[in-house]
C-alpha cells in the first residue's frame, strides 16, 4: 500500500474562497460578514474538485493520501482569534467530508485555530473534535502563526505544551507546517516552507521537548527543509553543544517527508536519514505544478524517485510507504485495520 | 593552489571583545564609551591569535584563506547606525593588519556598516575605502541587518541599488551573509545562517537583479543554505513563475561555497551545482568545532570531502579550488599574479 502522508486540499470549489473573502471583509465592514458558515457546496462538487488528484494518485500508483486544509490557506496571522476558529472549522469540515465521500482515497489531517501571540491551549477544543468525533488520525502545526514575522516562542517553550499534552494523550502526531508569508523577504513555498522546517529542527536540538513529551511525534514535512544536506553540521552543532547524539536526542520522535522535487535530493536524505524516519509524501497538488523537461515527469511524482533507489530494501521500501506513516499515525492504522475486517 | 573563500575571524583578542563591550555600554552611559579607537593590540598578539587558523590551514592542505571579520559579530541591528560604522572599521582594520602581517595566509574581506531601516548607500564609503585604500578582494552583505527580524526590503528592492552600482564599479563580489539573531526562533548558525542563504537565493529567483546588474557576483554560503537540495523544487517554482532557467536566471551571476560538513551533502552539491558555481570554503573556525566520530576528523575539514568526490577532472578540482575564486574575486586574482611576478 502507498500512502502519501502529505496532501492539502489546493483545489477548493470557489464557494470557500467566496466566504473567506466576506469573512475577511466583515472585518472592515460588518455588513459584508457571511451570512452563514453554510457554503452551500454539494457533494459533487466536492468529489469533481479532488479529480485533479485522484488523478495523479492512480496515474503515479499511489493509494492513500492524508489530507488536509490548504496549508498556505490557514493564514493564523490574518484577521482575529475568532476568525481563525470560524475558518478552520469550516475547512476541517469539508476535509471531512471529501474523506467520507472518497475514504479509499483521503484520510483526514486537521488545521488548528491557532492565532499569534495566543497559547494553543486554546486550539485543543478544535483538535478534540476533529480527532474524537470526525476521526481525523494527524494534525498541521504552524510554529509561526505570526506568518514570516516569527513573534511567537519557539517551539521547545513551554507555551506551546498545552497542545503536546493533548497530542500525545490522543496519540495523533503533528506535521509542523507553516503558513502563507506577509513578510516580503519570504517567498512562501520557495523560503518560508524550507526556513520553518530548518528552523523547527534547530530549535528541537537546542531544547529536551521528548525529555517531557517521550510519545510526541512531530513530522517536518518538506524532506526536513536544509537538515538532510546539513545533517553534519547538525550533528556537530549537537555535539557542540553537549546534547546526545541525534538519534537519542530528536530522531525517536521527529520524521521527514519526501517532498523533495528532485532524485539526487531523495538520494541524500535515503542517505543520511535512518529509513525509520522517512514517510513517503508528495504535497500534490501543490508547491510546483511543473514537469521537469529533464525527466518529462512532474516535479512532484516523488515516486519516481523513491523507486529509483538503489539499495533499498523491500523491508525499508515496505516502511517509506506504508510502515512508517501506520506507526507514526496510529489512528490511520486503526483505521485501515478495521476496514480490512470489515472486507 | 587551495584558497578557502570564507573564514571568519572568530579568536580575537579579548581587547577587540573589551572594546566593543564599552562601545555598547557607552549607549547606555557615556561615561563608559571607550576612550579611543586605538586597542592596543601588539602584531605579535594579532599573529598568535590566528594560530588556530594557521595550524587548521596547513594540517588540512590549504594556502591561502579570504579573511573577513566574525559574521555573527558584526551585529549590524545593535546600536546605531553610527556604532556600526566604528564597529565596522575597527573590524575591518584588523583584517587588513592581520593580511598584510600573513600574505601568504589571509587576503582581506569586509564588514560593511549596515544598519536596519537604512539605507545601504551610506556603507558605500567604508567599501570604498577598504578596497580602494586597502585592498580588500570582497565584503560581506547582510540581507537582514536586523538579525532575524527581516524587516528591510529583499535583495531584489532597490533599495540595495546603490551597494550593487558601487561592488560591479569596484568588480568585487559581495558573500551574502546574515550576522548573529536576536529572534529566539533563529538560532544563529543552525536556522538563521541557513535560513539566510535559502531566502536570498529565492528572492533572486524572484526578481530579475541580474537583467539590471549583469557584472554583479553574490556568493551564498553554507552550501547555498537548503537550496541544492531542493534544487528540483527552485527549479519547478523559477519554471512555474515563468522564469527563465536557473542556468540564465541566476547562476551567472551567484555562487555556492563548500561548508557543508558532510561527505553525502558535499555530493549532492557536486552533483547538481555547476562546478563553475562552487567555491572551496570550510569557514574555519566556525560554525561547528568538533570532530565528527564517524570519520574522526573535523565537521568543517570540508577539503577531506572534495577531495573524496568521485569524477572530478583535474580541471574541475582547479576550478573548485582556485579557478573560481580567481574569476568570481578578479582583485584576488590581480593580487597573486603581481605577487607571482614579483618573486
Amino acid at each position: 500500500m502507498i500512502i502519501d502522508i502529505h496532501g492539502h486540499y489546493t483545489t477548493e470549489p470557489q464557494a470557500l474562497h467566496a466566504f473567506r473573502d466576506k469573512q475577511l471583509a466583515g472585518l472592515a465592514d460588518a455588513a459584508r460578514k457571511p451570512s452563514s458558515t453554510d457554503l452551500g457546496i454539494s457533494d459533487e462538487t466536492l468529489v469533481k474538485s479532488v479529480q485533479p488528484q485522484l488523478k495523479f494518485q492512480t496515474e503515479r500508483g499511489g493509494d492513500l493520501t492524508l489530507f488536509s486544509p490548504r496549508a498556505g490557506g490557514m493564514a493564523h496571522h490574518v484577521g482575529t482569534e475568532k476568525v481563525s476558529l470560524e475558518w478552520s472549522r469550516i475547512c476541517n469540515d469539508l476535509i471531512h467530508r471529501i474523506c467520507r465521500l472518497l475514504p479509499d482515497n483521503f484520510v483526514a489531517v486537521g488545521q488548528l485555530p491557532q492565532f499569534p501571540g495566543v497559547s494553543p491551549k486554546n486550539c485543543i477544543p478544535e483538535l478534540e473534535r476533529i480527532v474524537s468525533e470526525l476521526g481525523f488520525v494527524g494534525v498541521n502545526l504552524n510554529p509561526d502563526p505570526s506568518g514570516g514575522m516569527w513573534t511567537d516562542p519557539p517551539l521547545i517553550d513551554r507555551h506551546w505544551y498545552p497542545i503536546y499534552e493533548k497530542l500525545c494523550e490522543l496519540d495523533v502526531p503533528a506535521m509542523i507546517h507553516v503558513s502563507s508569508s506577509c513578510n516580503p523577504n519570504f517567498h512562501h513555498t520557495g523560503a518560508h516552507y524550507i526556513n520553518g522546517d530548518t528552523t523547527a529542527f534547530m530549535q528541537l536540538i537546542q531544547g529536551n521537548l521528548f525529555k517531557d513529551f517521550p510519545t510526541l511525534r512531530l513530522v517536518i514535512p518538506h524532506g526536513g527543509g536544509a537538515v538532510p544536506y546539513h545533517w553534519g553540521r547538525y550533528r556537530g552543532l549537537a555535539q557542540d553543544m553537549g546534547r546526545p547524539p541525534l538519534s537519542e536526542h530528536v530522531m525517536k520522535n521527529v520524521f521527514f517527508d519526501t517532498c523533495v522535487y528532485h532524485l539526487p535530493g531523495i538520494e541524500l536524505l535515503a542517505k543520511v536519514i535512518p529509513v525509520d524516519n522517512i514517510l513517503f509524501a508528495s504535497e500534490m497538488v501543490g508547491a510546483v505544478k511543473g514537469i521537469d523537461p529533464t525527466t518529462g515527469h512532474h516535479y512532484d511524482d516523488t515516486k519516481r524517485y523513491v523507486d529509483q533507489l538503489k539499495g533499498l530494501s523491500e523491508q525499508d521500501r515496505y516502511k517509506v510507504f506504508e510502515g512508517n506513516a501506520r506507526r507514526v499515525y496510529p489512528r490511520l492504522d486503526k483505521l485501515l485495520k478495521k476496514r480490512k475486517e470489515q472486507r
